[in-house]
């Protein structure tokens, strides 16, 4: 392969560094809170880069997106009323969206210039959920709104940036957080959360934490993982509940899946759901072993 | 992260190069066959490297060679005798030889330098196998040999490097040598073989092949994944037998991992064999609409 | 430094590469002849690459410009009439156009879309040049106009991409175009060449031969050689003509200048001519020893 | 060119990068000092790298080490006794002992270990000088040594590394440095120093300032540049006397060298001398712009 041109180096670990070669940058500049950039690569189609992190690439978000949101909406007998904080990129909105018994989408988004971004740069991964009238969005911090606000949901979604040092989110991953997230569902209410690499080499960064977090502030807890290429790691979720989470067989999933989703998913079904429920040896021990809760006082970063 | 200093370039896919900053490079030279490099990493550890791909790091070789040797190991009923193609590094003979029931092992590698050079500079991945009064290991190609001998055996590992265009080993991967491969296992006896990429975005580079002419050339066949770190993406193997591939339930492979394993394993158990062999959707889509055999005529090289 | 964020490679020799990084890819795309690519960068400013190629760049693109049109202007008593092979970005015509002698300025630039780009995205590079009405532009082969046109011209400026094979240039540095140029030559009139990368490491690729062509079609040959910083190492040029090349003092360079030009330059002066006259040791030796004719049957190209 | 393989990156300068493919790494490993690598690349063959910055490789140190001791040597009309600071490589030495006039050469280096990698990996660089009679090695500080020795030198080579912020070498360029080394040089004796990067992007970092603290000490200083490639961009150095130092003709350096140096050297002579000494206008203008006078009190260092 010739070397020449332009390329995206991201740091995936300190001393691993991912070079994608980018077709055109499409966008890049600074937002009020962060750096955001808009690349298309061959590899990767059209992709969306806060702070010198892939967010999401064309090529593989529906594993995310179908990852975060299809788990939770199924385990709930019938989510009517969902919170989403972050997940500007609208790919989370337009698989929440997906479930018919959805009535109304409370989505929470700190950066309306990357909102604005989105929409105009990114039309296939929103295909156009913005504008779904049962959407309600906000430009807001998520903590602060769940705080002032006394509307309940079925199923909370955090779809957030990474917990950074200095970044915009490490302070939405705290038993804080948690606590006033949980006291804004409603009973049998279910929330799941990205949680960050879940790789052998770096599930302690963040993911074990994240977890045991969560595991001190709601009664069920459930981790777990799927391979998203463009983070080029095992990419860790959390579930979290004060009622039980059932445990869906495949079959079971693909019933639910094709009676209450619109549209056949391109990932997710009920043995994709063993593959990322079933989780590798080195993770269970990670989450066993791991002692820290994340609190405001001493927040956990991502390095 | 400062970029000065020494790095490893690997393309992992076109347009996409992974840069591991390399802490020295223990040896580097040119064999009969290949390219060889032995590199230590802060990332990865000790590595060996052929042909510019990375065949196996001692951070995270166990994944590999856990995954590739236990399934068919414990889904023969009592393996006495394993041939393995390839698997310079010695890890695939480790794991081999903990297996209670093996009684001998004939190891075929192409490449006596390469050998040479993990006995020398990989003990960690090694661990002294190649000692052990079982192994009978031999320095020439693997087809040749099965063609010619007229042992036979309980499993066959094949351990090879890709079948890469010019490479040493895309011979070792079509109808043909299977033809050969199946004509020297015992009635029962299982194959296994490393099968390349298995990621969203390359599993039908040689994946969707390997798996397709398997299951044209043995009654039973059963594909599988893990994520290995220093390949950067999910990898593929592919179980074939003419007798049926049991399936083992967790409480089973658990049970007779302690049974039959003479060390407690790292990565593989009953809940790590239900994530591998729980595939994501789009594998078994890619491996359905696989219509290609990989013949001696024309075989499918990997990019 | 963070390695993260995007950056262009450009190889300068084989194994090695520079990496810059880019602020912004202002433009990228394919010409019928070429790939085209602006990007702003921190290093350079606003610069213009040509498949993979550095053309020239904001902050340094005077070094480059100033060295190949004035010494040849200045070695003319007169220049009335001057014809530019290339330079698109205008920054050639620029420094022609300041010298009050001039009264018609005949540009031929293969690639009108280049030459739209940089009239749009190049403002700081030709400063309005383009709109002079001394200027006579055309988009067409420079070779196949120079053979057909009757006009003659004082001084020649050959302001080309470096001879690549598949390139759209190489048969502009071959003996069967310099004798077609100098057809074209007044009486006393000088031609001058960009002659590609003069460093101790390539000067032989293809300086030395683009000198020996023109020593070996025209009367008197004089290189030269700046170190331009976008192209990492010294780089050529080549002055010739069938009447004396006058060796002129510091002084009277310094003189020539004020009267002649309409502004101070940045980089040419007297010193500054004493500096790319005086060559290093081993190009000398490289042209000495130099043999090939760059001949339309067999060009020799840049590696 | 195909990216995979060994690569050096080395910063050039903030967001410009070298990315240098190895062959080899020789040695790399931490001394008491600093980092120090021995790579070998077929671009600069073996080349010695401390704390991440190249200080001479085999294919082109001969313009360093030549640019660096020549003129000075030249310039005395016949010294006998040389201080060389630094210059572990031994390049310096070698061609300070070609003079036939030199009796006695002190050598201080700090690091014995970099000397002692020099003299076993880098014999095409130092070839023997270590050995020759006249040499008196010391590892110990050269302002320390200065100042306690009371032996006088007809010309003082400082060949040390970059004053970089934490580096072994900032205090050996500041003013009160001079002024020690002035103090030990006999009547008519010369300082040279190396002097930093002198390129158009970088020629305010440390070499305008060195040159004009050299000029508030001694009553003659001359400043000159070479472009040595595996620096990438022109390198300066100045020389600094209270007697007056002559202008050479070339035909008087050409004259000069063939009597007192004992072999023919392969880039200065008296042509490259007028290059090396005919500075680029920016270099000028930088130069007369520069206020800064490096002291310890507030020393400068190289981005």
């Amino acid at each position: 392969m010739d070397i020449s041109g332009k390329w995206y180096l991201e740091t995936i670990l300190p001393d691993l560094v991912m070079m994608i070669r980018v077709r055109n940058v499409v966008y890049s500049g600074k937002t009020a809170y962060q750096m955001a950039e808009v690349l298309d690569s061959e590899v990767f189609g059209r992709s969306l880069v806060l702070d010198g992190k892939t967010q999401s690439t064309e090529r593989d978000e529906h594993i995310y997106h179908e990852a975060l949101v299809h788990p939770a909406m199924l385990m709930h007998p019938e989510p009517r009323t969902v919170f989403i904080g972050g997940g500007g990129e609208g790919g989370t909105l337009r698989e929440v969206l997906r479930h018919r018994s959805v009535a109304r989408v409370v989505m929470l988004d700190l950066d309306k210039e990357v909102v604005d971004l989105c929409r105009r740069y990114l039309p296939r991964h929103h295909q156009g959920s913005f504008d779904d009238p049962r959407v309600d969005l906000h430009y807001a911090d998520a903590r602060q709104y769940l705080q002032e606000c006394d509307e309940r949901f079925d199923v909370m979604v955090m779809d957030l940036v990474d917990p950074m040092e200095g970044g915009t989110a490490y302070l939405l991953y705290t038993e804080e957080y948690y606590r006033t997230a949980k006291s804004r569902l409603n009973p049998g209410g279910i929330l799941v959360t990205q949680s960050g690499p879940a790789g052998l080499l770096n599930h302690r960064e963040c993911f074990t934490t994240i977890y045991n977090t969560l595991a001190n502030t709601f009664q069920h807890t459930v981790p777990y993982q799927a391979h998203v290429p463009a983070f080029q790691i095992l990419w860790g979720f959390t579930l979290a509940s004060d009622s039980v989470l059932p445990r869906l067989s495949e079959g079971e999933i693909d019933r639910l899946a094709s009676q209450r989703i619109s549209k056949e998913l391109q990932f997710y079904d009920g043995e994709t759901h063993r593959h990322m429920f079933a989780l590798p040896k080195f993770l269970r021990q990670g989450i066993q072993q791991e002692r820290r809760i994340n609190r405001d006082a001493c927040p956990v970063f991502m390095v």
